[in-house]
This record gives C-alpha cells, sequence and structure tokens, in this order.
C-alpha cells in the first residue's frame, strides 16, 4: 500500500483534465471595492478588479456592517467561545434568528456556521427523522445538498432541472404513505435561471410532501426586503423550510434556515452539523443583524445591482460574446473548454487586472466550462465597457468564434 | 402522512427524557471576561460568571486578537465574499496556513469554517479516495469524526477508548494490503484524559496505516509553542494529518488540518466540504494569526491555565464533590443523572449567578451526564472557592452524596 502514490494519481488526473485549481490570491479594499490587489505569483503585486464575488452588493463593505462588527468586537471579543447549547448562545445570535424568521415571514430561524453546513445539516437530519422518507433533488441542486441528501442515507429522486412535469412523474409513481420532501434552488448560481416556485408548491400539495428551497443567491437580493424569489413571487408561505446564506449579499459569513418552530426545534435539537460546533463568531452575527436590517428597506443596492448586470449582459450580447441568456444577476460566459477557460483567465488577470475564475467540473459539467461574472451596484459602465473590450480582443486572439 | 405528528414527537423524546435543549442567552464582556451578562429569561439580565467556556485561555479578548481583527476589517471589509477558489483566497489565508504549518512542524495546512467541516471533509474525502480503506476509530472520537468516517462509505473498526491493544487486535485481523486510517484525539474533551500517541503511532508504524489526529482540545494549550499534545509529546512528526480549531484556545473561529503538502492538496482539490463554501471572514483569519502567533511564544496563559485546572480540581475533591481525576486543563464534575445536571445547572446560574452547562446524551453516553467547567488565566482562586462552596450547598439541598 502506497499512500503516496495514490495521492499523486489522484492530483495527476486534474492536471491532465486541465482543471487542478490555482487559488489567487487577493486582498479587497473595503471603501473601493471591486478594487483589489493581487499577490505575488499572479503578475502581481499589482491591483484588479474583482469580477466574480459573491459579496454581490458590497455589502462586506457597507459603513453600518463595519461599524456594528467593529461595535460587537470591543462588546464581546472575538469569537463566541462555545456551541450554541455550552456557551455560546449571544444575544447577536437570537436577533438575528428573529430578523431572519421576519424576514421570510416564518415562526423561526436558525444559524448555521456557513451555507453549506446548514443544507447538509438540514437535509440529512430531517431526512433521519422522517421513516422512509424519499427526497426529490433538482438536478443541478448545489453540491451541499447532494451531500446533506447522501448523508441522510435515504432513498433520492434526480428530477430534470426545473421540469415539473418530471418531477410530477416520479411524485405519482410513489406510495403516498411515504413521507416525501422536494428539495431545489430558487436561482441556480451557475447557469443564472430560476425555479418555478409556485408549480413545485401545487405539486407538493397535491403529494403531500415538504418543501425546501436553497435561496442562497437570492436572499439580500430579490424580494422588497430582500427575502428572495420567494418574497418576489409571494411563495414564502407555501414553502416549509427557506434556506440562505449570510456570507454573499449579506456580505458576512453563515448559513440558516427559516420554517415553523416546531422544524427550528427539531433541527436544532437533532443535527449534530448544528450541535457539534462552535457558534458563528458574534462579531460576524452582529455585522449580518445590520445589514439584513439595512436591506430590508433599501432597494438601492438591489436595483444598481439589476442595471449593472443588464448592462453587462447587453454589452457581451453585443460584441458577440457567447453570453448565457438569464433573467438574473448572474452572467455566465461560456466558454465550454477547461484550458481555455482557465487561459482567459490568466490573461483578463495578467494583462488587463481583471480578476474572474474559470468556472470548471465538478462546479459545471465537463463542456459547460464558463467564466462567471457578477456586477454589482459599484461595478461602473466604464468598468464593464473596458471588460468586454479585453474579452473581445482575447476571443480574437484565442481565434474564439464571436457572434455576428 | 402527518408531518407534524413526526415532528412532535421527536420534541417528546427529548423532553420526557429530560434532555431537551435550553440555551442560555449571553453576552460576554471584553476585558473582564469570564465576567459575562446573562439575558431575560434566566433570572436575568443580570452579570454572571462563565465556567463552560472553551475559549480556554480567554485570548477572544486578547488586545492583538482584537486589534488585528479591527485593522482587518477596515483594510478588507466583512466577509470573503466567495470560495477560496472563487474570489475568497486572501493573503490573511495564505499567511495563517503557513503558521499553522510552521506551529506542528508541517509542509502545508487548509482552512475550513470550523473544526467540524475540517473533520467531517477530511476524513470522508480521505477514505473515498484510497480503494477499500478501513478506518480504525476511538470509541469517543468526536461527533464530527464519527460524521466524516460515516460519510466516506468505507468500512469502520470501533477500538476501546485509548486501548492500543484492541486497536493492534483489530488491525491485524485486516488484510495487509488494504488501506487503513487510525483516527483519534489528543485530549478527549468530556472525560480530560489524552491518547497514548507514540503507541498508537507504532501500531500505525508497523500495519501501515495513516494516521489522523484530532486536537481541539490541545492545540494552543500543550507544546512549548501551543502546537499540541503532538507537540509536548515530540510525536507530530510520526502523525500524518493533525486536525485543530481556531474557536477554542485561539479564541476565535474556524478549523484546520496540517499534513504533507500532498495530502493538503488532494482535500484541497477533492473534499466538497472546503471546495463548496464561502472561505472564512479574513477578520476571523487575523484575528487567529495574532492568535497563534502570541501563543507560539507565550507560554503564560497556558501556564496560568493549568494551574487554574489544578485549583478548582483540589478544591472540588477536598470539599468531597465527585471531580474526575484527570490530567489535563479540564475539570468534569460527576453527577450521572441528566435531570439532576440541568437543575443543578439551573440552580448555579439563577441563584449564584455561575454559568456552566449540563453535559448530557449524546454528547456523553446515559447515565455519565456531568458538569463540564473550564477554568482559565481569568478565574481567580476566589471564584474558585465561591464556586466550589455554591456546590457543596446544591449537593446538600439535593440530597447528593459528598465523598466523606
Amino acid at each position: 500500500m502506497n499512500y503516496d502514490q495514490i495521492f499523486d494519481q489522484a492530483i495527476d488526473r486534474l492536471h491532465s483534465e486541465g482543471r487542478y485549481r490555482v487559488f489567487i490570491e487577493i486582498l479587497r479594499n473595503k471603501g473601493s471595492y471591486p478594487d483589489a490587489r493581487c499577490f505575488a505569483g499572479h503578475n502581481g503585486p499589482k491591483p484588479i478588479t474583482v469580477w466574480c464575488s459573491n459579496d454581490y452588493l458590497a455589502m462586506g463593505q457597507h459603513p453600518k456592517v463595519v461599524e456594528a462588527m467593529e461595535e460587537a468586537l470591543h462588546n464581546v471579543g472575538a469569537g463566541s467561545g462555545g456551541t450554541r447549547n455550552i456557551g455560546g448562545n449571544t444575544h447577536y445570535h437570537i436577533q438575528l434568528e428573529q430578523e431572519l424568521a421576519d424576514l421570510h415571514g416564518k415562526e423561526g430561524a436558525l444559524l448555521f456556521t456557513s451555507g453549506y453546513v446548514s443544507n447538509d445539516a438540514t437535509l440529512s437530519t430531517l431526512a433521519k427523522l422522517l421513516p422512509g422518507c424519499v427526497i426529490f433533488s433538482d438536478e443541478l441542486n448545489h453540491a451541499s445538498m447532494i451531500a446533506g441528501i447522501r448523508n441522510s442515507g435515504c432513498e433520492k429522486r434526480v428530477w430534470r432541472h426545473n421540469d415539473v412535469a418530471h418531477l410530477e412523474e416520479l411524485l405519482a409513481a410513489e406510495d403516498p404513505d411515504v413521507p416525501k420532501l422536494i428539495a431545489f434552488e430558487s436561482v441556480y448560481s451557475m447557469d443564472a435561471d430560476v425555479a418555478p416556485i409556485h408549480a413545485i408548491c401545487d405539486l407538493a400539495d397535491k403529494y403531500n410532501a415538504l418543501t425546501y428551497i436553497d435561496e442562497v443567491h437570492a436572499v439580500g437580493m430579490y424580494g422588497a426586503r430582500g427575502g428572495g424569489i420567494s418574497e418576489r413571487d409571494a411563495a414564502a408561505g407555501r414553502i416549509d423550510i427557506i434556506e440562505g446564506t449570510l456570507g454573499k449579499a449579506f456580505g458576512v459569513m453563515g448559513g440558516y434556515i427559516a420554517a415553523d418552530q416546531k422544524i427550528i426545534d427539531v433541527i436544532r435539537s437533532y443535527a449534530p452539523g448544528f450541535i457539534f460546533t462552535t457558534s458563528l463568531s458574534p462579531v460576524l452575527v452582529a455585522g449580518v443583524l445590520a445589514s439584513v436590517r439595512h436591506l430590508k428597506s433599501s432597494s438601492e443596492e438591489r436595483e444598481k445591482q439589476q442595471a449593472s448586470a443588464a448592462t453587462l449582459k447587453r454589452m457581451m450580447r453585443e460584441a458577440g460574446l457567447p453570453v448565457l441568456d438569464s433573467t438574473t444577476h448572474i452572467v455566465p460566459l461560456m466558454v465550454g473548454d477547461p484550458v481555455k477557460a482557465k487561459r482567459i483567465s490568466d490573461i483578463l488577470l495578467a494583462e488587463y487586472g481583471a480578476y474572474v475564475q474559470p468556472i470548471n467540473y465538478p462546479t459545471v459539467p465537463r463542456g459547460k466550462e464558463r467564466l462567471r461574472f457578477t456586477p454589482g451596484p459599484a461595478h461602473t459602465d466604464a468598468m464593464m465597457r473596458e471588460l468586454t473590450d479585453a474579452l473581445v480582443e482575447i476571443w480574437d486572439r484565442l481565434e474564439m468564434r464571436l457572434a455576428a
């Protein structure tokens, strides 16, 4: 048994497929984001513009968020010091859970250390508590949902992406007396499309299934108060469990679910991934609290973000670049080859100071490699013009096809 | 299918066993920890003393840590904005990984959002990469290690706690050509005892097994530089993977592994729990960096903590309280009944302003319920005297037996 050899082979496989990941080392400049500094090894150190952050609304640098974190830091210190049950349950945590419950019109909410953990812990625990549960999962669900479903050990049926006819087929084929859970996302991060929530809820009603929606790419950004697509579509009341993140539009870190008090209590009491982990630092929680409260009453950031996304999509389309049509804030530019996607990204960073990561397998299917741009309220039209021009030049240089 | 009824029953089971958890809502007072404020609903708001925090060395309020976090907050903002691969790889992350690799004398280190995730992600990924791998797990391993082992889907052999003869028996029974991984902790948090690392490594050598040690209750606190029991016992070089937390002695939040570059690269490249999650907030990372650096050169906190633990154990023993004998910084006081453990904890909080959580199943086996005290460098002898006197009064009141 030669362990080194096995590990070498695992790494070699990534190199040979052109999808070995090199992390770009940066520091963002608070107050002037999307500006950042890129460190040595990437033709730096030098100033760059960030085009691939999930700090969608630049809330990570919002004065209210920064002030709230600074105040908490001086009030209670750096960490929580324990699990939620053992010393780590601060007044900030309770307040934020109330705020998030209110955001989604639910009785309660529960914080996790990340969106990944909230999906994994909730789905695996829920399905374990329901004897014989079958989970119906959209084929493009995020890795963390897949992990939770797999870790539950229960039966899984995968329905074709956003295809409610296929979902119904699978639901109808199941024993009516078996517990059922339909798990899906609202905004799909890589394809930038949106789930038909009401149609899915209609099926949940008809077949008596619980519903679980991942709104990590929507909370803060859709709905009049930032409650996500389920708020925008007036569907939150039809969903049993809404899951969200505190690390994207809210600009900080962490994850949560919102649901009836009963479900919250069950997950709180049974999920190992919630119970046996140090709770979120109160500094982070205080920052999120400020962020959620701000975005409940301010739509300016959301509107600017939508305008930026529309502008960048228009510019790219007009330049003949293969931008994916979408109705959301995410701008996917299709490449279809992992080596080329990385090459374009490298040139953008080294020659144009534009930072966007190539998105390769397993984040997207092989052959669907892309660059994924997330323009926000702080990206100007001039920046987007410059980026589009750079892309056209690179497309030309690499002899890739532009639309007529 | 009545979902509500199933959830009700799940909660009823906890109530009927006396282990339904009520979280105590607090805010610690930075600068004067272990003092804290307890909120309404617990006979508060009122001042309390925290006796159950895992901020073992009070680094969560250390001026260097707080200053570093404040500086990072103003430098780069609240969150990282992305996964390590997509925009969330800051200069702080790289620096901290180098610092942690150095702490353990390893080539590399890898950060996770929590210690729980580092165990779950690393163990499950490692075992999946080694075809036919068998994991040998100490029976008292933490829930997060058990989760990782279960989620790997591989074969598991559980050996009796710290019993190397039993471990050898199990290793010898296995096919020599099958990959093997021995997973254990250094300091066991609930029984406060320590693993025989060298004896386990001898077996790993003999049977060609990889070794994985969880040092979350030891890093920062043992060894001349805070490298844990593996440093204290000069065994770090014999362990393949050392796992630690940033949320206990280092006072902030997060987890990590340290290992050869090859292993780090494999986990970095294959573990979904590492890849598909927003990276630690740079604010936290900056705080940990200051904490790790400080504890590498200062032994004052470690020495004071050990002195406090020795004093409290002595006081409890002299008072006839059933304190568990241990050589570590954790002070477990055995109760053996979930309802009584909670009752004692409630009285301590309500009448004496002393906050310690009851530890019930599943954190410890049924019948082994206890109170777990973690005195640190900031707990004074006078505080410990007061606590011991209170416990004696409560023991008397509840007609529990004191030793002669």
